[in-house]
């Protein structure tokens, strides 16, 4: 295979950024698709990616108190139904199980959208006293959503994901943790994936099926359009009254346990792609990045150059993740395209001039600047650069999101911004659901939340002219 | 509460081993019975078990060169029919999904058994040269299996494990493979779980449907009842025929690969509970415990108590996983049955006499012996006891298993083994799949294996009294 052969296989991204995607998922053996129709399968290069953003995520729930738990798949057809908006919300597309060991079931079983109801009814038999709360619950496990139309890990029918479930003596506590779990879900985008996100509240319309609130954080793709990459919702007592969840106060009182719960999902994965992303193929945030250094022998066949690779290999691999390649079947050249390709962080090159010289070339995938680093200084130059490339993914990140960001004072305006250059639309809300619709309807454009950071940018809704005090980030979305 | 009330709430585990086991899953909050019928949720304390057991395994599954990956749940009809002795054994056990999006569906999927099949389409679909082999592929999920007669950990309709998927160029490496993952198991149960295990094959009987042979480990719990801890299968080519998966050979033929696959389960915390536990309750092997030390204070109120307690905590909790009881609305008797019943290893009583001298009470949980231990001395103390407290339960196991198997050299002598004390007996056997038959039918013993440490007790089989060469373990099984 020729020196440029990957890159001509991936579709341009500015030319069609969709097939682009769906040729980095493939290419780069994150993941497939199967004849389970709108389900993939995640390949290692994928699931490790998931196994590290598991871990990190983990372990901050575990050092704010979360505990792992495990519920059944399969929710009965009465529990599912138990509260109005939940089932409204989520009936339309779940898939049943009807029959099982040979037999046609009594009552159809759902597969688990999302668990908040049989969850509940198990808290309904944990829950007598005060003492017993909070419950701050976790599982990390699969849910199905019969969506029509699928794409890799942004929307399968079948994805990964954690979804804590909470309940608290007091609405105080409960919105704390919802707002916590919104702090570790920033945490991991940008700290982890090197991915800005806005924090905000959901409209009305927006919000999750039975909350009372959702919270997100919402980012911006290379092509200016939003994906919501975690909610923390705050159910009030709706479904704790629902399932009849109670127990006895400090006071003596029955009542019932404020409620949240909030996920984040192996779309976090389609965030990196399309965030970081470019012809070359994949670019990882070197936190999260299966390999963060590879190490590509130059002259393999040379004296002394295949030992001085593993010698750098044996150097760096209890530090980092190193992989070192030694296939010699195909150049160096080909070599350097394919780890592009992967998005591996960091690519050292050795060869037996550099020997002679004591140094090795460092190469950078964020920027594919090199570098000529003595093999002495290697190990602490790395650490440094792996640093530097999040920071300078992040905000190339945060650059695109602040020039792709427009203000619009009224509909006209709106829809130019929104024509002109796809991207996120700053504008005033009345808070009628009509003017979200309307706008929805002319721009296809949605709202993204209401930003916690509020700025005063006008006092008229954009659609309806009307008083409005509330800022609200409108984009087009995955 | 009084101090020996959780006992009393405890069904005496030689009165009523069954219902035992269940108070015990209960009591101890490791799971809980749900409104879907035959699955469980499982706590905290039981999920974090399984944690333990994961990274343990997982380890050791990557470091033997197993990569992670997820594959779909649900298995179009079609898929599973095609490998006839596979769709024999599962088909009657597997629930199906026929409607989905409000739609019926026009092929049934079931929810997957165990994934072989899908995992093979996709192999077929990754496999091109022998370059590219083998594909020694891992996943951690949820599998389901109909099953009449239900029992937590042990026989959930729903449950977690992991299985492995390999495809190897030649039958050495598939089979080497077969019996490293093997080894892997053992290195589980016995070295972490603190359980002895007798490595062997099963019959054709009872090997996996569709399999060319299957590996078992399995171990004897506290009523002399087997429970097979994990299994490790060779399919030969029977699957990658049935799916057409090939791939061109070195010599440039196209050639079909050989085929593995193995797993263990959540059935292992029920292994964990029978085989260690007591009228006191669990009995945790020190490294898969979630706990493994407790400190209780005594007269907690007293000047200095209390912050004696946390000293001791704070210089053990980074080495060991720890926790400490400051409850003040019970009595430290109350404590101490408590952390038993939870099966805590280790329990450290610290009160004012104990602070004046300079010591601490330690108790263990396996022996229930208690020694006085000066405090400098504590943290290479309880090092040292942990691994004593794993070697002790090991062998108290095993000194169980080698009580509780006799041999047999006829039928009525198999009976009256099989009678008088369950247990394992070591039996000749023809290789017939009748006589197997018959000694369940008279017995309800099963063979559990042939060992690979076959030994000379005899040349007729106890059944038919032919010529036989084989040595089985018999046993009744969970």
């Amino acid at each position: 295979m020729k020196k440029d052969e990957f890159v001509k296989e991936i579709t341009n991204i500015d030319d069609d950024f969709a097939r682009w995607y769906t040729d980095i998922v493939i290419k780069t053996e994150l993941a497939d698709y199967t004849d389970t129709k709108g389900c993939i399968a995640i390949k290692p290069y994928g699931y490790s990616i998931w196994e590290n953003i598991q871990n990190y995520a983990d372990n901050l729930f575990k050092k704010s108190g979360v505990k792992n738990t495990y519920f059944p798949l399969l929710i009965p057809e009465s529990m599912l139904q138990k509260e109005k908006d939940h089932v409204e919300g989520f009936a339309p597309e779940v898939a049943w199980v009807t029959e099982a060991g040979e037999e046609k079931l009594e009552e159809r079983l759902c597969i688990r959208p999302t668990s908040e109801t049989i969850i509940m009814t198990m808290y309904k038999k944990w829950l007598s006293s005060w003492r017993d709360l909070p419950f701050v619950y976790n599982q990390w496990c699969n849910v199905l959503r019969w969506e029509k139309e699928t794409r890799p890990f942004l929307r399968s029918r079948e994805f990964l994901w954690q979804e804590g479930h909470t309940i608290h003596e007091t609405k105080e506590e409960a919105i704390e943790r919802t707002l916590k779990m919104l702090e570790i879900y920033v945490d991991v985008a940008e700290n982890f994936l090197a991915i800005p996100v806005i924090k905000g509240i959901k409209t009305e319309t927006e919000k999750f099926a039975g909350a009372d609130r959702t919270y997100t954080i919402e980012a911006m793709m290379y092509d200016g359009k939003a994906l919501q990459l975690g909610t923390s919702h705050y159910f009030g007592q709706n479904f704790t009254k629902a399932f009849d969840v109670k127990f006895q106060d400090r006071d003596g009182k029955q009542k019932y346990p404020y409620q949240t719960s909030w996920g984040i999902s192996t779309r976090m994965i389609g965030a990196i792609i399309m965030a970081h992303g470019d012809n070359r193929g994949l670019k990882l945030p070197p936190k999260v990045a299966p390999i963060q250094v590879v190490i590509v022998p130059i002259a393999i066949h040379k004296d002394g150059v295949k030992e001085k690779a593993e010698e750098i290999y044996n150097s760096l691999k209890n530090k980092y993740r190193v992989e070192i390649d030694l296939k010699d079947q195909v150049s160096p050249g080909y070599k350097f395209n394919y780890w592009e390709m992967k998005g591996v962080p960091i690519r050292i090159e050795i060869g037996p001039r550099d020997i002679e010289n004591g140094v090795c070339v460092v190469v950078r995938r964020d920027t594919l600047e090199k570098s000529i680093i003595k093999l002495e200084e290697l190990e602490n130059y790395i650490d440094k650069l792996l640093n530097n490339i999040h920071e300078n993914m992040f905000e190339k990140c945060k650059k695109r999101m602040v020039q792709k960001t427009t203000t619009a004072s009224n509909l006209e305006e709106f829809q130019n911004n929104m024509n002109e250059e796809q991207g996120f639309i700053k504008a005033m809300w009345c808070g009628s659901s009509e003017c979200e619709a309307k706008i929805k309807e002319l721009t296809t454009a949605k709202s993204r939340c209401m930003p916690f950071e509020q700025e005063n940018i006008g006092d008229v809704c954009v659609c309806c002219g009307k008083k409005a005090n509330k800022m609200v980030i409108w984009g087009k979305q995955y």
